[in-house]
């Protein structure tokens, strides 16, 4: 039915995409974690997800994609300990953390939909899912690859790795992952350094908890994608995909804890989306190189000189690959508001074309092919656009006479770009940017209008001046004559 | 710091507010199930706790509001018995549940959100707390109110009822309560026909179950909502609401809960909405007489002449007191249309008032004291938008030179009524539809523009008819001239 190949990180290679169950994908991508403001980060792998998840949906594939929201704070560091970050910003902000995650949720949900993705299937959270979570672990207690220390369970890396591989994802021997050996709260009760947290025993302070077979506490880091993936999903299902970041140790922990499970589990294809810059850096909040993505919408930020709407920075996200890194900068991001213009502008007037007997230059279903020849190439977007631009560029040349279109041609070409652009790329933001432009040309046009009426009147051309003043009545806008200017009002 | 009365249904008097913890109010709301569309009814309910909301937040307290989603499907009737309506809905769109949650939870997010309502600070859902439940079953067992029963969980309302009331809030006797006796899966388990079921066991067809001390089951109606609430805002909050259909049983049997794992628990008040009716008629699916958000904001809809935008609708809702019954009917809709417009633009006229040395015929301080001893009487929101309407026809009074206002009265004025317009009643929805209109007003301005600049051409004044069009494009907005109309561009 199609030919799309895409790059599975997990053999390094491109692969030809087929599923476990006919015209059916099971795909899950780890969500955020709900203790601050969404990064514009993963706003952009979040993005890059959505182009799969719509391009899966293009080719006729019935999508199960499963993203969950981590509303439990999975540890921030590697050796499963530190505070968890929704804790630590309800002490600062000093409500629970339960208004921490629902801020946060909120904040996130609203920048996707201001971004126009398309909400998952399934949008499971890690606190809905404690009984699984135990489960799981119980399962993999009693396969005997978790050990229990002192009211925490933990997952014994050197016993997996004996019949299995364990960081095949990351391509890490498990010899160079002797970790830094700070001496760390916990750090004691582990057989191994490499071991990793399956469940954590919560001191009396610890504010967010559940009681489990070990005693009170709560999932390690990388339990619940496990169980919610599988939960929904089953053991064999065809992507998981997330962040760059989560590749290790994420992901290399959540192979091992599926393979400790059942042996049969499989992940078909993993995908990675690769991360943004700002400015050619990092981002990171701590040097202050680091901008929201409200900020970046509102123009109120010390880095662009003016606002961005959602589908410009939609737009330059996919302008670049969704495995290269992408750079954040005025110049892309103007450059991306005048290619969208542009884009916008040029699909608009293919409606507009003159048509003739026969089209001279152009072969659209060559051209069809190159567009789905780019998606099918790991859904490569920025060769999708640039296939949209030659159309644009070859629709401006029958605008201009220089080239001649069919009608049957012109009808195609308009249906083709069309969908390219607002169902495959997600770009159609058209109606509300153009009800915000509306309000700005409005007023300027009735000034213009009063501008006229005025000039009527010096001319004592009674006759157009009122005429202006009743049609303008009759659609609802009224004028009022004040002593040194007319005033209008809607 | 202010004299708020609230009507409580638990002992059916209005009473002075005081909360157990100063300046905190811990408020929780019964959400939605979401098996279907959000319905209308249920839209009016949530606008209602979000004017006791806000008014809370605008006399300066700080406001704790939960408010839950209910998740797995609480069982249709009160015999605890039929089958979850989340599965049904699952089983006949051939999606899993957790899908089906998903999407009535984005639909629900999405209406609330265009009907201006404010987020509540926790939205826990019922499957996020399966774990609390049980925890909250086992101590009702414990504390010897709870029976197992062939692996569901009842709760004893004939030994409950020895030293509590049961059905206190409905003012029901459990005398009355004998129910219809129709012999219901389940049912004979009962040692009493009034028992509710805290726990059901799951057969094994059933799709959404979890692991239990009484095997796999799911949990009744009413254990939700102790469990939630008493998770986050302790066995004593201030107030807890609803529709007025989840009195019984709803929160008989919650308050029953409560009063079974802790004798001190307590609700301060309980506050109950009233229904909507749609042209004089109960709403309901099965009659047809039931119209949804979505199609009553998109005139989709066999009802209504036109589209009625969200604001209209939240601004009907609060024409009426929320403990009174409401009808939806195209008069009062288009009432509130007029009605809205109309306070609209007397609160923007505000502004363009002309000040004298003094004021006459109005007591700003006096109209003031009115609005909140309107808001004050158990939130009486058709009295306040009452009060709204005297300061405007006041106002306009001055725009016509009847009456005089000094400055300072002016300032206040424009002040006031915009809180008690925006903040307190919620309806700061001005710059959305003034888009909308704009777009359309702006399609209409310009074709009486070119209707002006034919004329001009036509009386030979190409001075005017240039201008125009080079005023036009100055502004971004191109003016095409073919054969037989000039068509514009923007």
């Amino acid at each position: 039915m199609h030919n799309l190949s895409v790059f599975n990180s997990l053999t390094g290679k491109k692969e030809k995409f087929t599923t476990f169950h006919k015209d059916l994908v099971h795909m899950y991508v780890c969500g955020p974690t709900v203790y601050s403001n969404v990064h514009l980060g993963n706003c952009r792998t979040f993005i890059s997800f959505d182009i799969i998840y719509r391009y899966l949906l293009h080719l006729g594939y019935k999508v199960k994609y499963v993203r969950n929201i981590t509303d439990v704070g999975h540890l921030e560091n590697d050796s499963d300990d530190g505070e968890d970050p929704i804790i630590k910003k309800a002490k600062k902000e000093n409500i629970e953390p339960m208004e921490v995650v629902q801020k946060y949720t909120i904040d996130f949900h609203e920048n996707l939909r201001k971004l126009n993705t398309i909400p998952p299937s399934i949008e499971p959270t890690a606190t809905g899912h404690i009984l699984e979570q135990i489960e799981l672990i119980e399962k993999i207690i009693k396969n005997g690859f978790g050990y229990i220390r002192n009211g925490s369970v933990y997952f014994d890396v050197i016993k997996f790795n004996k019949n299995s591989t364990y960081g095949k994802l990351s391509r890490r021997n498990l010899d160079d992952l002797v970790h830094n050996s700070r001496t760390l709260d916990g750090q004691n009760d582990k057989l191994n350094p490499q071991d990793f947290a399956l469940w954590k025993k919560a001191d009396s302070k610890h504010i967010m908890k559940w009681k489990s077979p070990w005693g009170e506490g709560f999932p390690g880091w990388h339990t619940e994608c496990s169980a919610m993936s599988m939960k929904y999903l089953g053991n064999k299902f065809d992507i998981h995909g997330g962040g760059i970041d989560l590749k290790f140790p994420h992901h290399d922990c959540e192979i091992a804890q599926s393979e400790a499970l059942n042996e049969n589990s499989k992940v078909k294809y993993w995908f990675h989306a690769n991360m943004l810059t700002l400015n050619g850096k990092k981002m990171s909040k701590s040097t202050g190189n680091s901008v929201l993505p409200g900020e970046l919408f509102s123009g109120d930020n010390n880095f662009f000189s003016k606002p961005y709407p959602p589908n410009v920075v939609r737009f330059l996200f996919l302008q670049a690959h969704y495995r290269s890194i992408l750079d954040l900068s005025e110049e892309a991001l103007m450059a991306s508001e005048k290619g969208l213009k542009k884009l916008e502008i040029g699909i608009k007037n293919i409606s507009k074309l003159k048509t003739s007997k026969s089209t001279s230059g152009f072969d659209i279903s060559k051209w069809e092919m190159s567009c789905y020849k780019a998606m099918n190439d790991d859904f490569n977007t920025p060769l999708l656009i640039a296939e949209l631009f030659n159309a644009i560029h070859y629709s401006n040349s029958v605008l201009m006479g220089k080239e001649k279109i069919s009608k049957k041609d012109k009808n195609l070409l308009m249906k083709k770009t069309s969908i390219f652009f607002s169902q495959v790329l997600g770009l159609n933001l058209l109606v509300d940017n153009k009800n915000i432009v509306s309000d700005k040309l409005l007023g300027k046009t009735l000034d213009l209008l009063i501008k006229i009426r005025n000039k009527s009147r010096s001319n004592r051309d009674f006759d157009t001046s009122d005429k202006i003043r009743d049609e303008l009545n009759k659609i609802g806008i009224t004028l009022n004559d004040n002593e040194d200017e007319t005033t209008y009002e809607y």
